[in-house]
């Protein structure tokens, strides 16, 4: 027991609590969740797992927490992503994050790097897994021609009128919705509106969903050279439809307007009317799916990497797919750093644990490294989401199209 | 001149306006146009029609204003409409109204008949004319098997979201889109929501609209015995769906929700924001369509009376269609007043003027009176309108599907 190492998870809210309960379940470290929230650390206590009351959202508190343990992973709210990422490399500790920061978390690399301190952040499904399934396939093609991710979390129950629920804060799909999308069209980043092109897609099992413009690529943009790439997010057909008219209203304004003598901020009226309507019961199915489409050449022949994610409400275990598929990877990044299967200091988001070059600059292609390691890397993820019961399936096909 | 009829118009907006030109234009009395606001009187002012500024919303005050006038017509806001008709005939006055209050006018009645006031309620188009023409088929039919008024008034260019723009406040619409509408089925009065039962319907010149039903009927309720009765609201296709999603989201609430230390109640939120969208730029081309439709027996064969009103924006007059259709009658019924045509004291909606009991109860339904002067009155109304290029037109047919 006494070198056992220790993991704290910071933030635990729907998808921290499963991260704390997957690392604990799985053995072989000392867990302990920590929260603002007494409350929500009580279920978690009672389930055998530490527990820690404190004040996340102070960087300076965090940094001595952090030294107390082997390892950190974060999941915090997005706003508190990027300083808990300096406070924890500060801390000389390694960290996993799916905190979905909005901040450029490679500013932190050099610190990392000089605190000798692996970070792998945004990984969880969209950043995460799709991260590394585009990271993957650009190892192995020669160039990426196109590349797409569609990625969706729905409730299996369709209710009129937005036939949505959300396992976070409204206010945060919401700025899914209204943050420019930016993409690659012809080698060079564009900006789109958030909801804009939106196409019908079939998918197996879920059957007709709509995909449209979102600002998932992240870390994509620079790491990965692609001729075309986008990510879409899918809802039911009809929802984005909803939402544009919403905004189109005003009604996801940041801007305060005056309504008699008060001044509101009608984003504030929304979240609240749609909170209610947009919470999850408790276990009501919902399920995830992710496709990342990869297209290019490879040793002279058009090659199509597909990769597909389909999750489900897991009855049995109580846990919801969207936290499950977005916990999973993060729990499994940390396992690498404690086995010592990953090691390498730095800021990586998951595409750099399978590229070529992983340390710095833009991943160069095409082919394993002689180890084999990045291949290694990718199909251990693979395969550590099975035993969890996550499958992915994923093929390489000629292409000609 | 000594002996010239003195008038006052009551509230100035875009209706009240419209009445004291017409009123103003077509000569033989003199008119006053009175409001609040100063600001509103200058263009009537400068076009020759005397004005009065005075908070009309004083009831008290109102008394004294109307004994100055030989004949008050009123086009105040709803909230005003009861307290006014109260007021005018408190002082003794005949009055013509479009206020469309909420309260029912035929409370007054007998006040109105003591103090030997002839006063015209709800005489815009819908209620108004719609009114007319239900009572009028009423009045020549054996009984009333089935009524129907659609009616709408609509910009002409279509533009995303609602494809729609309010002659008056949003507010007032948003009104129409939550009261539970009342209508008769089989005999019976029942309550349906605002806003149900979409229909789409092919209109000449117009194209397909999106009928839904709301609480037009009003007096028909009680005045025209009929099996089925209903008023059904015209908007372009999808409009109505949206409002059923914003109410359904609770932006139509009036009860006020907490947003941090601040109460506001979700409609006015919505009036903020649709206000400056839904509101008409000057001489923007709209127009206004009533279709009435009403079958029953005439002297034992089924019989189908179709009206149908059809007007746009007047160029040459820069009067909105809306304004027209709505203040016209309103005028027209005053200077029957005036002229000694009408001059029985009470309170009367429209449909009591084409029937056979004007005076009191139910009106008993099939044929002329004596005097021929029930469709005297109806053909009154037409022939009026035509002069002012508002064009009616309806048959009576034979109807046997």
């Amino acid at each position: 027991m006494a070198d056992e190492k220790k993991a704290i998870v910071l933030g635990c809210g729907l998808v921290g609590a499963t991260i704390a309960r997957e690392l604990f379940r799985s053995g072989g470290c000392v867990v302990t969740a920590a929260d603002i929230s007494e409350n929500r650390l009580e279920r978690l206590a009672a389930e055998g797992i530490r527990t820690r009351v404190a004040d996340l959202g102070n960087p300076e508190k965090l940094v001595g927490i952090a030294r107390d343990y082997d390892i950190v992973l974060g999941a915090l709210p997005s706003r508190f992503g990027f300083q808990t990422l300096r406070a924890v490399i500060e801390a000389g500790r390694p960290y996993c994050d799916i905190s979905f920061m909005p901040e450029d978390a490679m500013e932190l690399d050099a610190a990392a790097r000089k605190n000798g301190v692996p970070a792998i952040v945004d990984c969880g499904v969209s950043p995460g897994l799709s991260n590394l399934m585009v990271g993957f396939a650009h190892a192995q093609l020669d160039s990426v021609e196109d590349a797409l991710i569609l990625v969706g979390g729905l409730p299996k129950t369709r209710r009129w009128p937005f036939e949505y629920k959300a396992p976070f804060a409204p206010a945060d799909v919401i700025e899914e919705y209204t943050r420019p999308a930016r993409l690659i069209e012809n080698g060079k980043v564009v900006e789109k509106d958030a909801l804009s092109e939106p196409e019908l897609i079939d998918l197996p099992r879920v059957g007709t969903l709509e995909g449209f413009n979102t600002d998932g690529l992240r870390s994509l943009l620079t790491t990965v050279q692609a001729d075309n790439m986008r990510e879409k997010t899918l809802r039911y057909p009809g929802h984005a439809a909803l939402m544009r008219v919403l905004r189109e209203t005003g009604y996801f304004d940041k801007n305060s307007i005056q309504i008699g003598d008060q001044t509101v901020r009608p984003i504030d009226v929304t979240s609240k009317l749609l909170f209610p309507k947009w919470t999850y019961t408790d276990g009501e199915e919902e399920f995830t799916v992710l496709r990342v489409v990869v297209i290019g050449p490879k040793e002279g022949r058009r090659t199509r990497y597909t990769f597909d994610l389909y999750d489900e409400y897991n009855r049995k275990r109580g846990e919801s797919s969207m936290a499950r598929t977005t916990g999973f990877p993060c729990v499994i990044a940390a396992r690498m750093i404690l086995s010592g299967r990953w090691t390498q200091p730095g800021v990586f988001p998951p595409e750099r644990l399978v590229a070529r070059e992983p340390a710095g600059g833009v991943a160069s292609g095409r082919g394993l490294d002689s180890s084999g390691s990045l291949r290694a890397n990718f199909d251990h993820f693979v395969d550590e989401l099975k035993r969890r019961d996550v499958m992915i399936e994923w093929s390489a096909e000629p292409y000609d199209a």
